[in-house]
């Protein structure tokens, strides 16, 4: 095993929902090292919405892939062999390693974020990677969290809205999450004490939001997009900021995507809709990451991920990322 | 004629297009002065697209208007009695006086701005009125103009389009309009020193953004809503503002009206579209106008009307307004 790189290829374009014959397995070898470079070798591979654009080509903002490029993918690994005296073997790393065992790298060609030892891996794919800077910046650089704010949160039992509404609640905000299971609802109030939740595919979300959010929302944090978006769009307070962190209900659909129809109820409430890319904060993510530290280590904020286990099960973990299997992080165990 | 105060009162709630019978005819008594109290003889009436919005009460940031009640419209105007020695005889001001003749203030009850001895009736109502207003800070405040920025304004022959356009260029912006006749796109290049004009009409509207905005919309500044704003989203640049201003596409529309498909292009360009309510920013009114003033006395902006005679005309220049027939400010001579 440790001679050869399992990777999943994209084999496929995706039509409608993602599905695994959309990869093709393949072993190669282990890649040798260059002048300044280190091996990395992966230990968590993350399932992320966003895969689903990068594999049409639709997220314009990150390099193209090709048919029968690696799939590429957030990690954590280790590295294990080094030619750069910067960079121990040893060192736990975090980056765009793509689905495959080892990743090559000189931290510059293919950039890596270095976590301090004794950083539980989990944690540095989870909240202190990529969808806890998501939820970290577009939470408070967006959304602008004051305390009695009244914060909504889609997909608040993802990887992303679960971090999102620790924050805010951190922040001195009422946090209601929307989920899609009890189980997921009573995982939000119960565990990360979000101030009520609604399971929005048993509840009447309107009714719940009228009913939660009397004097109107102050920040919806979509992760969904969809009707969703439209019922939350609806309810915004004056000077609301809508922050459009994802629309996972856009991401296998075929034919056209209805958009939100309510929009128009920015101008009555002077409120705005706004997007973001979380790459663009990458400078910054070493001192987010070092706050969060700071709060995980207060038991101020929690890490949960749904942990996979086994290299070959990916592209099936892709698929149960979108049929919402997870609580938290959904990430599959390698090695 | 001085002994009756000519009213249009709102008859009916539009169904679809407003149409003149929406509105009742009706000659009251000049109202009596209290203490403290002005009466103000209309000169100009302005026609809004807004208006239909409030006749239908969808407008919540305004008191609701009831059928019966004289419809609610801007205007300028002259006292001409006065109980109030803050307000001398002849001076001109603006406010919502609404559809009539006459209308009785004490400056705050129904508030009102007085313009300085001077003042152009027809500039005071538009370029320094609440189009004017609303154009100034929907650009600078949520625009966020920069040098060489690429603006793009629908409507931009109308009131506040117009005078929107002509700030941006002000600000060192390339701004291109959209415009519904070759006249009025003429007018926009010609007379109004915009960089360039779209007839949507006859042009396609996809094709000529795609020429005329290579790099991408820095600012996409919006009166009308529907398909235009879908086809600047996906041509917004990165970081990328997006003004709700108007929506006068949707305005007399029945049934549902689709949102913006593109709504999501938000995310990939990390831009934002924001939505305000310009009496927000009455407080600055008088501020704004002073600048503004400047701006005209040295020609660098220009007050363009379309002007109906006879107070009798308010309701068909209402329905001419959705039409389309004015270029820059629509409003109707009354006195």
């Amino acid at each position: 095993m440790s001679n050869a790189n399992r990777q999943f290829l994209l084999a496929a374009r995706p039509q409608g929902m993602v599905k695994p014959t959309d990869f093709e397995y393949r072993e190669s070898p282990v890649p040798e090292l260059g002048p300044d470079q280190v091996l990395i070798k992966t230990n968590y591979i993350s399932l992320d919405p966003s895969m689903r654009g990068q594999m049409e080509n639709r997220a314009d903002y990150v390099a193209p892939l090709e048919i029968g490029d690696v799939m590429r993918a957030g990690s954590v690994g280790t590295i294990e062999r080094s030619n750069n005296p910067a960079y121990p073997v040893g060192t736990l790393v975090g980056g765009s390693f793509g689905m495959q065992d080892y990743a090559i790298s000189d931290g510059k060609s293919l950039p890596f974020r270095t976590f301090p030892d004794g950083t539980d891996p989990q944690a540095a794919l989870g909240v202190l990677g990529g969808t806890g800077m998501t939820a970290y910046f577009g939470l408070l650089r967006l959304g602008e969290p004051k305390p009695g704010d009244m914060v909504v949160i889609s997909g608040a039992a993802g990887a992303t809205g679960s971090v999102a509404g620790q924050i805010a609640k951190l922040k001195g905000c009422t946090v209601v999450g929307l989920a899609g299971s009890d189980d997921k609802c009573q995982w939000l109030t119960g565990t990360l004490g979000f101030d009520a939740a609604i399971n929005y595919k048993t509840q009447n979300v309107g009714t719940e939001l009228d009913r939660l959010c009397p004097d109107g929302i102050n920040i919806y944090f979509d992760n969904v997009g969809g009707e969703i978006l439209d019922l939350a769009l609806e309810r915004i307070a004056n000077n609301a900021r809508v922050v459009i962190c994802g629309g996972i209900s856009r991401y296998n659909a075929t034919g056209p995507i209805p958009g939100p129809v309510n929009y128009f109820n920015l101008v009555f409430r002077r409120a705005r809709m706004e997007g973001f890319i979380v790459l663009d904060y990458a400078s910054e993510f070493g001192a987010a990451a070092q706050e969060m530290q700071g709060w995980i280590d207060a038991g101020q904020l929690q890490q949960s991920a749904t942990v996979i286990e086994g290299f070959t099960e990916l592209p099936n973990a892709l698929v149960q990322l979108f049929e919402g299997v997870n609580t938290g992080k959904l990430m599959v165990r390698t090695s």
